[in-house]
């Protein structure tokens, strides 16, 4: 195909993945589920699962693989520019606030997950094809523990910020031991993708260049941003050049962590992360935010959707691998999580309310499983297992939280 | 290259063009020039004739042919979102306040642009490699005058918007003026394109996919925008459903035209015009202007200028015919539109102004070179030609104006 019928097909693409989660996001909205849970389904059923079942031709023209790379890069931009926006909203005193109760939940939270996450990977791997080849059980495990510590952190704020819990012990609570677990499950994954490579020098290269990138950040990334906030808290908005700039930042240093293989996701979140909070972090959330979110987000959501297979989980025991890994997920993280906080003195409900929130997967475990995925760690079923699992525990996450909080002011 | 490859590439892409495009924007602001002088430079300086000259094995790095579709897919997307947000503004009761002399100065700038770029075409091109070899002389009359009555109605709107012009008779009229003529323009170039295809039926396919377009925009568009702008100003904001629904009708307004061969941006432009002015044009603008025009239009100037080779027309011949053409364009639509002004009963001065914002090309003609030239209507030489013809006008439209103005109020 010729770049301008790519094109063409992209715009085609572009309407229809717009088109289909708005429609998806608002059946999921009239059930009360937020519009993450309507653009993971809308991603599944318009992949090979449901759509390319029902019509497969159709399907492929309108998704050939030639339009991948289109796709691709475009959603990876979209994620980077969210991951950076999730940063800019990081905020670090509230872990302060909060320490001991936050280290706690938190920690339960990724221990407990890791544990079981391993222990499967290890029972599971030698009898179901979960793994490639290369995999060595090592990295298995780990990956495994990775993805089921991961926290939909930015889901679990939007939902705080809802319902107006911002600022209350309950939501400070959430936030922070939120905001460690997946920073914490992100250092596993990128442990796990330096090491997987084999190469040991892949490895150090990963792990240098990470401990370089977050060392350039801080020395030149956040002056920079300090001087970018001034001039534009000098000028009251935000000039085309002052976002201009961000965003030229932004990819580089998405460029930098792709290229020494940790990930732009990792790049753009710690560099958001640098910005100072305050008139310009709001000014960045003002102009990005919408257009993020509602136009390039949607890319990603169906992009993973694509590599969601569910054929091949359909036979009784790959259906119950699935099951017991959902089950492991919500008793490692969900239950884990509310029994520490419970222990920590908080009530019954904010402790299930708390360990509900930490339960919910969402968007950021699709984007550990397709980065497994694209590495080559995992197979397609294992992918298509934890999307499930991730699918789950986000679906569950309102109707529970809504449950455990009934009654409550 | 992999998807994921050219994934890391498209980063590195973006953050240089856009870091490139606010070096050489700020030093365009520091001689009194618009944003668009700098970045229509940017493209020009990083495509072969300069940094391909300068070092051709970096360049090609940067820039392999395999990361076309990326660039162009996603500068076509921008480009669209920007057509339709310059369709958003226009105001079509401008016209109507000051028609006769709107009528009279837009006819000026197109008749006489038009006839002596068809005339020059004529003239000059059995002698120069200027039209492909089945571009027939009457496709390349047309296509030449369309190029020369190319007004940058974006930058004049921008420039009188700056200038605190909104509202005068001066403002007025050349923003009356100066969007017939970039819509009769465009018209003319939409019957180039289905004459250029030589089959009949895709001539008609053309003219009556454009009718069938414009009458559906105004059939289930116009509807649609209204029941939108209510719900936007009932919530009091936009939401991101809202925006989401929008987006999506663009893409698809910008596929079927880009499928029936009138282009997506006109696609867009008149779904901007179907939106009912008002809060919800306000929050359109507030949500997506900033990102389009700082993120993606960069990368429609750069996609511009790697098409640009400046070699072309290093020749005293050629360089004789890219002059004789600039001094056309600016006779043939500055002096035009100044003349019709004065007759008109404007004063000296506001005739100059009107002539000198009529006659900056800007991004307008980079769009329909590039699209010449996508076509194969016009060869590389023509259209680096007409890229110098486009920059010098867009460049002498500020200083002209200020000299023309100056002592005034």
């Amino acid at each position: 195909m010729s770049p301008f019928d790519l094109s063409i097909l992209f715009f085609l693409q572009l309407a229809i993945i717009l088109g289909f989660c708005r429609i998806v996001g608002w059946l999921a909205a009239r059930m009360g589920q937020p519009q993450v849970v309507g653009e993971m389904i809308a991603g599944v059923l318009l992949g090979p699962s449901v759509f390319g079942a029902l019509a497969p031709g159709l399907q492929a023209e309108l998704f050939p693989p030639a339009s991948k790379p289109v796709l691709f890069a475009t959603c990876q931009v979209g994620l980077s520019i969210y991951m950076f926006l999730v940063g800019v909203e990081f905020d670090a005193s509230l872990i302060k606030a909060k320490f001991r109760s936050a280290a706690s939940v938190s920690l339960s939270g990724i221990i407990v997950p890791f544990a079981l996450g391993a222990a499967a990977a290890w029972y599971l791997a030698p009898h179901w094809p979960l793994f490639s080849e290369k995999t060595s059980s090592w990295e298995g495990m780990l990956f495994m523990g990775a993805a089921m510590s991961i926290t939909a952190f930015p889901m679990l704020a939007r939902i705080i910020y809802e319902r107006g819990l911002t600022g209350t012990p309950l939501g400070t609570l959430a936030l922070a031991a939120g905001s460690i677990d997946d920073a914490a499950a992100w250092c596993v994954l990128a442990l796990v993708l330096a090491s997987f490579s084999g190469d040991p020098s892949v490895a150090l290269l990963a792990i240098g260049g990470g401990l370089l990138y977050v060392l350039a950040v801080w020395r030149f990334g956040v002056p920079l941003f300090k001087f970018l906030a001034a001039k534009t808290e000098k000028r009251g908005g935000m000039s085309h050049a002052m976002l201009g700039t961000t965003l030229s930042v932004v990819m580089l240093g998405a460029w930098f962590t792709d290229k020494v293989g940790i990930y732009a996701v990792f790049g753009a979140f710690i560099l958001g992360v640098a910005v100072p909070k305050g008139f310009f972090a709001q000014a960045l959330h003002k102009h990005l935010e919408k257009m993020t979110t509602a136009f390039l987000l949607p890319l990603f959501f169906i992009y993973s959707g694509l590599n969601t297979k569910i054929g091949l989980i359909i036979s009784p025991q790959l259906f119950g691998v699935t099951l017991l890994l959902f089950f492991l997920a919500v008793f490692g993280k969900g239950v884990a999580c509310a029994v520490a906080a419970r222990l920590h003195g908080e009530t019954l409900r904010q402790s299930l309310a708390i360990g509900t929130l930490m339960n919910a997967r969402g968007l950021m475990e699709l984007i550990i499983l397709n980065i497994g995925l694209e590495r080559g760690l995992i197979t397609p079923t294992l992918f298509t297992m934890l999307i499930v699992m991730a699918i789950a525990t986000t679906l569950m996450a309102t109707p529970v939280f809504n449950l455990v909080r009934r009654g409550e002011a």
